[in-house]
Protein backbone atom coordinates (compact mmCIF):
# COMPACT_ATOMS: atom_id res chain seq x y z
CA UNK A 1 0.00 0.00 0.00
CA UNK A 2 1.57 3.18 -0.85
CA UNK A 3 1.50 6.65 0.90
CA UNK A 4 -0.63 8.04 -1.99
CA UNK A 5 -3.25 5.63 -2.00
CA UNK A 6 -4.14 5.56 1.47
CA UNK A 7 -4.19 9.43 1.36
CA UNK A 8 -6.41 8.90 -1.83
CA UNK A 9 -8.85 6.33 -0.12
CA UNK A 10 -9.23 8.86 2.62
CA UNK A 11 -10.14 11.46 0.31
CA UNK A 12 -13.13 9.83 -0.74
CA UNK A 13 -13.83 8.54 2.12
CA UNK A 14 -14.00 12.33 3.43
CA UNK A 15 -16.09 13.70 0.28
CA UNK A 16 -18.72 11.57 1.30
CA UNK A 17 -18.64 12.67 4.29
CA UNK A 18 -18.67 16.16 3.34
CA UNK A 19 -21.80 15.62 1.72
CA UNK A 20 -23.71 14.47 4.66
CA UNK A 21 -23.96 18.09 5.68
CA UNK A 22 -26.50 18.52 2.91
CA UNK A 23 -28.99 16.71 5.30
CA UNK A 24 -29.73 19.85 7.02
CA UNK A 25 -30.78 21.91 3.95
CA UNK A 26 -32.82 19.25 2.92
CA UNK A 27 -35.09 19.34 5.92
CA UNK A 28 -35.12 23.35 6.46
CA UNK A 29 -35.72 23.94 3.00
CA UNK A 30 -38.59 21.70 3.24
CA UNK A 31 -40.07 22.96 6.49
CA UNK A 32 -39.83 26.37 4.52
CA UNK A 33 -42.07 24.89 1.61
CA UNK A 34 -44.12 23.54 3.85
CA UNK A 35 -44.96 27.03 6.06
CA UNK A 36 -44.65 28.45 2.50
CA UNK A 37 -47.54 26.70 1.00
CA UNK A 38 -49.53 26.61 4.64
CA UNK A 39 -49.03 30.81 4.37
CA UNK A 40 -49.84 31.08 0.90
CA UNK A 41 -53.35 29.03 1.54
CA UNK A 42 -54.38 31.58 4.36
CA UNK A 43 -53.32 34.72 2.66
CA UNK A 44 -53.27 33.83 -1.35
CA UNK A 45 -52.81 37.49 -2.62
CA UNK A 46 -49.88 38.04 -0.26
CA UNK A 47 -47.96 34.86 -2.45
CA UNK A 48 -45.79 36.85 -4.04
CA UNK A 49 -43.90 38.15 -0.84
CA UNK A 50 -44.23 34.75 0.76
CA UNK A 51 -42.78 33.18 -2.20
CA UNK A 52 -40.27 35.65 -2.23
CA UNK A 53 -39.16 35.67 1.65
CA UNK A 54 -39.38 31.75 1.93
CA UNK A 55 -36.80 31.28 -1.01
CA UNK A 56 -34.30 33.74 0.38
CA UNK A 57 -34.40 32.24 3.70
CA UNK A 58 -33.96 29.40 1.59
CA UNK A 59 -30.71 30.36 -0.01
CA UNK A 60 -29.54 31.14 3.14
CA UNK A 61 -30.13 27.65 4.56
CA UNK A 62 -28.16 26.22 1.06
CA UNK A 63 -24.85 27.97 2.42
CA UNK A 64 -23.55 25.14 4.73
CA UNK A 65 -24.30 22.26 2.11
CA UNK A 66 -22.58 24.36 -0.59
CA UNK A 67 -19.50 24.40 1.74
CA UNK A 68 -19.70 20.65 1.83
CA UNK A 69 -19.87 20.10 -1.63
CA UNK A 70 -16.73 23.06 -2.11
CA UNK A 71 -14.63 20.98 0.35
CA UNK A 72 -15.50 17.49 -1.17
CA UNK A 73 -14.86 19.15 -4.81
CA UNK A 74 -11.47 20.11 -3.26
CA UNK A 75 -10.70 16.51 -2.11
CA UNK A 76 -11.68 15.06 -5.71
CA UNK A 77 -10.40 18.01 -7.73
CA UNK A 78 -7.25 19.07 -5.99
CA UNK A 79 -6.45 17.42 -3.51
CA UNK A 80 -4.14 19.32 -1.36
CA UNK A 81 -3.11 16.56 1.14
CA UNK A 82 -0.99 14.66 -1.78
CA UNK A 83 1.39 17.37 -2.50
CA UNK A 84 2.45 17.26 1.50
CA UNK A 85 3.48 13.67 1.10
CA UNK A 86 7.02 13.43 1.55
CA UNK B 1 -3.75 -5.49 -1.71
CA UNK B 2 -2.99 -3.15 -4.82
CA UNK B 3 -3.18 0.63 -4.90
CA UNK B 4 -5.74 1.09 -7.22
CA UNK B 5 -7.83 -1.73 -4.99
CA UNK B 6 -7.85 0.29 -1.81
CA UNK B 7 -8.61 3.99 -3.41
CA UNK B 8 -12.06 1.63 -5.33
CA UNK B 9 -12.86 0.62 -2.21
CA UNK B 10 -12.89 3.71 -0.38
CA UNK B 11 -14.65 4.72 -3.54
CA UNK B 12 -17.49 2.59 -3.03
CA UNK B 13 -17.78 3.40 1.30
CA UNK B 14 -17.55 7.52 -0.03
CA UNK B 15 -20.20 6.91 -2.34
CA UNK B 16 -22.56 5.08 -0.41
CA UNK B 17 -21.86 7.86 2.33
CA UNK B 18 -22.70 10.75 0.02
CA UNK B 19 -26.48 9.29 -0.63
CA UNK B 20 -26.82 9.91 3.07
CA UNK B 21 -27.62 13.27 2.61
CA UNK B 22 -30.71 12.37 0.71
CA UNK B 23 -32.80 12.15 4.67
CA UNK B 24 -33.29 15.80 4.38
CA UNK B 25 -34.53 15.94 1.49
CA UNK B 26 -36.77 13.18 2.18
CA UNK B 27 -37.69 14.37 5.66
CA UNK B 28 -38.63 18.13 4.30
CA UNK B 29 -40.27 17.28 1.43
CA UNK B 30 -42.55 15.02 3.40
CA UNK B 31 -43.39 17.67 6.01
CA UNK B 32 -43.72 20.38 3.01
CA UNK B 33 -46.10 17.65 1.12
CA UNK B 34 -48.17 17.37 4.69
CA UNK B 35 -48.20 21.19 5.32
CA UNK B 36 -49.59 21.44 1.72
CA UNK B 37 -52.09 18.95 1.46
CA UNK B 38 -53.34 20.69 5.44
CA UNK B 39 -53.75 23.96 3.76
CA UNK B 40 -55.44 22.70 0.56
CA UNK B 41 -58.09 20.75 2.87
CA UNK B 42 -58.72 24.83 4.22
CA UNK B 43 -58.81 26.96 1.22
CA UNK B 44 -59.64 24.19 -1.73
CA UNK B 45 -60.21 27.28 -4.06
CA UNK B 46 -56.21 28.11 -3.53
CA UNK B 47 -55.32 24.70 -4.70
CA UNK B 48 -53.26 25.65 -7.69
CA UNK B 49 -50.84 28.39 -5.76
CA UNK B 50 -50.70 26.11 -2.98
CA UNK B 51 -49.15 23.77 -4.86
CA UNK B 52 -47.05 25.66 -6.69
CA UNK B 53 -45.65 26.97 -3.67
CA UNK B 54 -45.11 23.45 -1.98
CA UNK B 55 -43.24 22.18 -5.46
CA UNK B 56 -41.25 25.34 -5.64
CA UNK B 57 -39.99 24.61 -2.33
CA UNK B 58 -39.80 21.41 -2.74
CA UNK B 59 -37.52 21.95 -5.54
CA UNK B 60 -35.31 23.86 -3.56
CA UNK B 61 -35.25 21.52 -0.78
CA UNK B 62 -34.12 18.44 -3.53
CA UNK B 63 -30.86 20.30 -4.42
CA UNK B 64 -28.83 19.04 -1.51
CA UNK B 65 -29.59 15.15 -2.24
CA UNK B 66 -28.55 15.93 -5.78
CA UNK B 67 -25.49 17.23 -4.75
CA UNK B 68 -24.73 13.86 -2.78
CA UNK B 69 -26.20 12.25 -5.84
CA UNK B 70 -23.95 13.82 -8.73
CA UNK B 71 -20.37 13.06 -5.81
CA UNK B 72 -21.48 9.64 -5.83
CA UNK B 73 -21.74 9.41 -9.56
CA UNK B 74 -18.61 11.22 -9.87
CA UNK B 75 -17.08 8.44 -7.68
CA UNK B 76 -18.52 5.14 -9.74
CA UNK B 77 -18.18 6.88 -13.11
CA UNK B 78 -15.71 9.25 -13.46
CA UNK B 79 -13.25 8.65 -10.10
CA UNK B 80 -10.13 11.29 -10.33
CA UNK B 81 -8.49 9.82 -7.55
CA UNK B 82 -7.09 6.62 -9.42
CA UNK B 83 -5.34 8.89 -11.98
CA UNK B 84 -3.78 10.56 -9.01
CA UNK B 85 -1.94 7.04 -8.44
CA UNK B 86 1.80 7.43 -8.93
CA UNK C 1 2.83 3.26 4.72
CA UNK C 2 4.35 6.31 6.04
CA UNK C 3 3.51 8.28 9.17
CA UNK C 4 2.55 11.37 7.04
CA UNK C 5 0.43 9.61 4.89
CA UNK C 6 -1.30 8.10 7.98
CA UNK C 7 -1.72 11.95 9.07
CA UNK C 8 -2.96 13.18 5.91
CA UNK C 9 -5.32 10.26 5.62
CA UNK C 10 -7.28 11.05 8.81
CA UNK C 11 -6.98 14.84 7.78
CA UNK C 12 -9.16 14.20 4.78
CA UNK C 13 -11.45 12.06 6.86
CA UNK C 14 -11.32 14.83 9.63
CA UNK C 15 -12.43 17.43 6.91
CA UNK C 16 -15.63 15.53 5.96
CA UNK C 17 -16.57 14.85 9.83
CA UNK C 18 -16.42 18.60 10.67
CA UNK C 19 -18.69 19.72 7.42
CA UNK C 20 -21.51 17.53 8.95
CA UNK C 21 -21.91 20.20 11.63
CA UNK C 22 -23.78 22.29 8.71
CA UNK C 23 -26.67 20.16 9.27
CA UNK C 24 -27.74 22.05 11.94
CA UNK C 25 -27.54 25.69 10.43
CA UNK C 26 -29.73 24.12 7.36
CA UNK C 27 -32.31 22.99 9.48
CA UNK C 28 -32.18 25.79 11.64
CA UNK C 29 -32.23 28.68 8.79
CA UNK C 30 -35.05 26.88 7.00
CA UNK C 31 -36.95 26.93 10.10
CA UNK C 32 -36.51 30.47 10.16
CA UNK C 33 -37.09 30.52 6.49
CA UNK C 34 -40.31 29.07 6.71
CA UNK C 35 -41.35 31.06 9.87
CA UNK C 36 -40.83 34.41 8.19
CA UNK C 37 -42.59 33.27 5.59
CA UNK C 38 -45.78 32.61 7.16
CA UNK C 39 -45.24 35.61 9.22
CA UNK C 40 -45.37 37.81 5.93
CA UNK C 41 -48.33 36.05 4.97
CA UNK C 42 -49.95 37.31 8.48
CA UNK C 43 -48.49 40.72 7.83
CA UNK C 44 -47.67 41.98 4.61
CA UNK C 45 -47.47 45.50 6.09
CA UNK C 46 -44.23 44.27 7.41
CA UNK C 47 -42.50 42.66 5.54
CA UNK C 48 -39.13 44.22 5.78
CA UNK C 49 -38.78 44.08 9.46
CA UNK C 50 -39.82 40.52 9.56
CA UNK C 51 -36.76 39.76 6.32
CA UNK C 52 -34.30 41.84 8.42
CA UNK C 53 -35.03 39.91 11.89
CA UNK C 54 -34.68 36.29 9.80
CA UNK C 55 -31.69 37.15 8.18
CA UNK C 56 -30.10 38.36 11.43
CA UNK C 57 -30.96 35.18 13.48
CA UNK C 58 -29.95 33.43 9.58
CA UNK C 59 -26.61 35.00 10.30
CA UNK C 60 -25.93 33.67 13.96
CA UNK C 61 -27.63 30.32 12.81
CA UNK C 62 -24.37 30.12 10.09
CA UNK C 63 -21.65 30.37 12.78
CA UNK C 64 -21.09 26.75 13.53
CA UNK C 65 -21.21 25.48 9.82
CA UNK C 66 -17.95 28.36 9.05
CA UNK C 67 -16.79 26.73 12.19
CA UNK C 68 -16.85 23.73 10.73
CA UNK C 69 -15.32 24.85 7.09
CA UNK C 70 -12.95 26.52 8.99
CA UNK C 71 -11.54 23.70 10.86
CA UNK C 72 -11.78 21.23 7.74
CA UNK C 73 -9.43 24.35 5.90
CA UNK C 74 -7.05 23.95 7.98
CA UNK C 75 -6.88 20.67 7.93
CA UNK C 76 -6.27 20.47 4.37
CA UNK C 77 -4.40 24.20 3.22
CA UNK C 78 -2.49 24.48 6.85
CA UNK C 79 -2.71 21.35 8.54
CA UNK C 80 -0.54 21.76 11.60
CA UNK C 81 -0.04 18.15 12.46
CA UNK C 82 2.21 17.25 10.04
CA UNK C 83 5.06 19.66 11.45
CA UNK C 84 4.79 17.48 15.16
CA UNK C 85 5.82 14.91 13.21
CA UNK C 86 9.09 13.56 15.19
Amino acid sequence: MSDQALVLAASAIGAGLAMIAGIGAGIGQGFAAGKGAEAVGKQPDAQGLIVRTMLLGAAVAETTGIYGLVVALILLFANPLLGLLG
